[in-house]
């Protein structure tokens, strides 16, 4: 267990304690946390109790605690507590403990490799989660957690966020756009919650997952009225075309899906593939998933049960995929032909991400954690067009027509 | 010679040959050009008469001829030649011949550390510029000429594009915010020609260049008016910084202005520092140059003159630059850290850059020319900090404060 959270906690403890002592910049504040970290690792190790308290929340039926998650949460523990009942303190614990359970479950997968690998190579340290914990001048903050240069994940950040202050008008335009309600000339404040993940791992043979759920609320408060919705996805890109894996993983969130609304799988299925489209190259970016928004029907209880299970197939949708895939050998033109598609998954997300976008262009935004969604290393070739009838023409057919899974 | 042109000039008149007979994607393009080349090429070898007619134009006083570029123009040579009064003919070949020459030394920098290294490891072919011509439905087109993997230069491409059409009503709105006094519900078309070029050497000594100069011209048919106006810039990007270099390369552009303007060194120096800027990391991305665009001042005929000046500097602020740091030993944390820029060039290229953003949503646009300034590879680290006065550092404080070199 001290494994898993060992390192990670320290860098978190340490960088909140600076945090609080004075206001620096992100780069000032990483160097300062490494010193602290150097400093003060002996010490945080030996208080073992403390660590143990980490492996409580592993019973997912047991109370949360404030110790339950990658970090301290953003507001208050005993604040979201007291507040229950408000959706606000709901959501921000729900993707606390999404960011955990997805962060374990990844951490599992690489400390078993990295044991098999152990007695070939006689390491006796994997490569852990780095936890930030960061809070935002404008109201709010994040933690984010990194595991980069893993022996089976090249790089894997799952990020969590509650931001809130005063809605930018453009941004409420853009809403206006989209069909919501929202009064002009009104003061309206935001308020943003959300949880998301993209994982690289290193095997061409292993896809790459991206997920992001999130919940919005805007209160106009000159005219005393609320809005609400839910957004979210998860979506998978192979390298190397596995049609059993694409099969269990669409299968997987249906099922989530179904066990709601019969409609929910067929149109947001369309949806993701609409979405997550590189309109200059006409391919999608992967082999789609779901993607929705502005979900706020039939009510808020229901859609907040389906969003959560949607977070619940998460690892039942993709673990299996990465087991299945990651003990496969590969050829040096996998690994050149993997390079090029993160290539592609960049150009979406910098040139197309709704959410990028708006993350990079926010005051105030925390772009080390925007920008961890980008692949540890990408490649462009000129012109580069795979063999015809080649494995990876195949995927690119695919890509161009997306295909029905289930 | 035929080292230099062989390849790419049969690639090209297969290219161009494929292009005449039916229509069809640039997939199936390159695809079919690479078959035809593999089947013909024997014969262009050895009709060497085609290939020496090419050497004719390394004397730059000579006339220029159908051949003396990398390709056939994009309108008809005998139509530029009979229209060279016209400032759109006259640009056309000016792209051209810039177009040729810049290809023509950085290949020889190839040729010549090939021929070193040929005593090393017995290879007897260095790589060559692949050189597309491609027309566009809409109007116009371009001739791409890309140098990948060689042993200076990892991706170097240089483009010229020659488009008209209608002028559409977003790119109208634009120009009249940027002070161009374009008439309401006037029939507008536009014309656009330039030569545009990215160099990514392998060596993390050696900088990368980018230029691009372009003219402009819209024609009001309805009110019978014509605006015109030029653009471009030359700026450069080091990864390890040899200040001389910086100050070579920034004395020559100065000079190069300083012949028509004393103004113009500082305010389009400035306008480079301020245009290349990664907004969200509040970084230059590199040591900057010149940049100026809506340039209808003081006449054309001068104004083109000032073009033509700083396009005969490109190769002598930036060819000694090469040569002086090519052979330089490397580690492999320099070249990690290259890696981690490109990362930084990758960005703004594909989140700020107006010529990128512009191409990409034009339809019918070629994307493998427009995304040739992409570098073969590019990698992002997570919270990457280099260490305080390290040679990383002191370059990342230039990168944050642009200095004055001249």
């Amino acid at each position: 267990m001290y494994q898993i959270f060992g390192n990670s906690f320290v860098r978190h403890m340490s960088f909140v304690w600076i945090s609080t002592r004075k206001r620096l910049n992100t780069r000032q504040l990483c160097r300062q946390t490494n010193r602290v970290i150097k400093s003060h690792v002996s010490v945080f190790a030996k208080s073992s109790p403390l660590m143990l308290s980490l492996m409580w929340w592993t019973n997912k039926d047991k109370p949360l605690d404030e110790n339950s998650f990658m970090s301290q949460t953003i507001t208050p523990f005993n604040e979201l507590i007291a507040n229950e009942s408000d959706m606000k303190s709901k959501f921000e614990l729900f993707v606390m403990k999404v960011q955990k359970e997805v962060c374990l479950e990844l951490q599992k997968v690489e400390d078993k490799e990295h044991l098999i690998d152990t007695q070939v190579d006689g390491q006796n340290q994997s490569v852990k989660f780095k936890v930030d914990r960061w809070t935002r001048a404008e109201g709010g903050g994040g933690v984010t957690c990194v595991l980069e240069d893993g022996q089976v994940f090249e790089k894997a950040g799952v990020n969590i966020s509650v931001v809130y202050g005063k809605l930018p008008t453009p941004a409420a335009q853009q809403m206006r756009s989209r069909g919501k309600t929202l009064k002009e000339n009104a003061d309206l404040k935001f308020f943003a919650c959300g949880v998301s993940s993209v994982i690289h791992p290193r095997n061409p043979n292993v896809p790459t997952l991206h997920f992001n759920y999130r919940y919005f609320e805007v209160e106009d408060v000159t005219n005393n009225e609320k809005h609400w919705w839910f957004g979210g996805g998860t979506d998978m890109t192979p390298y190397i075309l596995n049609e059993n894996d694409c099969i269990h993983f669409h299968k997987t969130l249906k099922n989530s899906c179904d066990k709601h609304n019969k409609d929910y799988y067929p149109k947001f299925k369309k949806w993701c593939d609409d979405y997550f489209f590189i309109n200059h190259r006409k391919e999608c970016r992967g082999i789609g998933g779901l993607f929705f928004d502005d979900m706020d029907y039939p009510n808020q209880k229901d859609s907040f049960e389906f969003v959560k299970s949607c977070a619940d197939s998460i690892t039942t949708c993709y673990i299996p995929v990465v087991n299945n895939n990651v003990t496969k050998g590969y050829s040096y033109a996998d690994r050149q032909w993997q390079l090029l598609r993160r290539g592609r998954y960049v150009e979406f997300n910098l040139i197309y991400d709704r959410g990028t976008k708006f993350g990079l262009f926010t005051p105030g935004a925390r772009y080390e954690s925007i920008l961890m969604s980008l692949p540890l290393v990408a490649k462009w070739q000129y012109c580069h067009s795979p063999e015809p009838n080649s494995k990876e023409d195949k995927l690119i057919q695919i890509l161009k027509t997306p295909r029905d899974w289930v």
